[in-house]
C-alpha cells in the first residue's frame, strides 16, 4: 500500500458544516494563505485574491446572501477566492501597456478560475491537514454584487466562492463519488453510451440507498434524478451580464 | 509550529518539466484518481473527466499541440482534465429533462472549472506526497479542436489542461510568490492603490534578482514586466467561439 498521510487526508475530506466559535490562528490563516500560494498557476499570473472575514457584521450579510447558510456566519474564518486581474491592469500601467483585450477574453477568465480554484484546494487541504475543517460555499455568487459592496470589490476582480474555515463541530459522512470508471477514461473519451449509462444506473441505486439509510427511507432519490431536476431551472442567470460589467468580457 | 506533512507537500511544490521513462502502476493512478474524486464538488455535480494517455502516438500529438513540451510526451502517466457536462445531458435524457439551458449558462460554465480545477489539485497532491512530480500542461489549450479528435471527446465536455506525472529528473526551483499582504486581504479588498504598487514593485526587486542569479545576469525582468508584455497579446482567441460550438454557452 502507498497510502501516506497526505493522500489520508485528501480521502477523509468531507465538507464540515458546524464550527465551533473559535477564532483561527493567526499562524493557521498564515498557513493556510501560504499553502494556497504554493499551488501551480498558469504561465506565472497568480491571477486570484483571497479576503479573510473576521468581522461579525460582514459574516452576517454574506450569510444572507448564500441562502442564510449558518456556517458562513460562524467558523473560525471565513475565506473569499476571488478571480483577480485587477492586479494585471496595475502592472501594466506601471509598464505603460494596455492588457485590455488579453483581460477581456474568455482565455483569460478561463485561467484566472483555474488559478484560484487550484490555490483553494491546497487551502482547504492544509486547513484539513491541522485538523481543521471547511467548506466551500458557492451561495456568494447568489448576488456578487451584494458580495462586491460588502468587501469593497473592484472592477477585475471577481469572489467565486467562499471557504468557510474552522474547528470541526459536526461529523458528516462522505458521499459515494460516482464509479471511477466513469470519471477517468483510459485513452479516449468512453464511447459505448449504454455501458456509460449503465454506470449512471448501477451509481443511482448506490445514492439511492445512501439516501435511504441516512433518512430512514424518507429520501430515495438518485443522482441523475437529482441532477436533471437540480439544472432544469437555470441557476444565477445574472452571471454573464455581470461578469462585462464587472470586466470580465468573455470575448 | 504546525507543519505536518502535508502542509510539507503543500510547500514544497515545484513543477517537474522532465520524468523518467518508466510508467505509473495501476494502483498509483487508482490513488491519484481516488484522490480526485474526494475533492468537493458544488452541489454534487461531479462536473469533470479525467482522461488517462499512454499511448506514445496520442502523446506525441498532445505534445505537439501544447507546443512541442518534451515532458507530455515523456512522463510516468498524462492525464487531461475536461470540464464535463455531457454525463448531465445523458441524465437528464435517462429522466425525461431538459436541462441545455442550465448547461448552456455560464454559471455552470464555471461550476465546470472549477470542479476539474479542485479534483486536479488533490491529483496533483496524491502524487507529490508519493514522490512523483507533476506539472500542469495549459498548452493544450491551443488547439483543442485537434486535442478533441485525439481524445475523441464528445460535445459537452471541455478539454481544460493536461498534468503529466511521473518520478522526477529534474529539481527545479520554486519562484518566490506574491508577498502574502499582496494576495490576502483582511475584510475588505486593499484599498490604497499606492500601497498596492508599491507591494508589486518591491516584489519586482524580488523576481528580477531570482532571475539574474538562476541566468548569470542574462534576465533580469520584473513580475510587472513579464505579466504586462505577455498579456498585450491575447492568447487563444478562437476560445469563445470553440466553447459554443462545444455546447458551452456561456449565456
Amino acid at each position: 500500500m502507498i497510502i501516506n498521510s497526505t493522500i489520508e487526508t485528501i480521502l477523509n475530506h468531507r465538507s464540515i458544516r458546524k464550527f465551533k466559535e473559535e477564532p483561527l490562528s493567526k499562524e493557521q490563516i498564515e498557513l493556510i494563505v501560504n499553502s494556497a500560494q504554493a499551488a501551480s498557476t498558469s504561465s506565472f499570473v497568480q491571477a486570484y485574491t483571497i479576503i479573510g472575514v473576521k468581522d461579525k457584521e460582514k459574516k452576517r450579510k454574506l450569510a444572507e446572501i448564500a441562502g442564510n447558510q449558518s456556517y458562513v456566519e460562524h467558523n473560525g474564518h471565513f475565506f473569499v477566492f476571488c478571480a483577480d486581474l485587477y492586479r494585471h491592469e496595475l502592472a501594466a500601467e506601471m509598464e505603460g501597456k494596455d492588457i485590455s483585450k488579453s483581460i477581456e477574453s474568455t482565455e483569460t477568465f478561463m485561467v484566472a478560475l483555474i488559478d484560484a480554484a487550484l490555490a483553494s484546494q491546497n487551502a482547504v487541504l492544509a486547513a484539513e491537514s491541522m485538523g481543521l475543517g471547511a467548506c466551500y460555499i458557492g451561495g456568494i455568487r447568489n448576488h456578487l454584487e451584494d458580495v462586491q459592496n460588502v468587501l469593497k470589490i473592484p472592477r477585475r476582480v471577481l469572489p467565486l466562492f467562499g471557504l468557510a474555515i474552522g474547528h470541526p463541530l459536526d461529523e458528516s459522512s462522505q458521499k459515494p463519488r460516482l464509479p471511477l470508471s466513469n470519471i477517468y477514461h483510459e485513452e479516449e473519451y468512453q464511447q459505448d453510451i449504454e455501458h456509460f449509462k449503465g454506470e449512471l444506473k448501477q451509481y443511482n441505486q448506490e445514492i439511492s440507498m445512501y439516501y435511504a439509510e441516512r433518512t430512514n427511507g424518507n429520501r430515495r432519490d438518485t443522482w441523475t434524478e437529482q441532477m436533471s431536476t437540480m439544472l432544469q431551472i437555470p441557476k444565477r442567470t445574472y452571471m454573464r451580464e455581470y461578469l462585462t460589467k464587472q470586466g470580465f468580457g468573455l470575448d
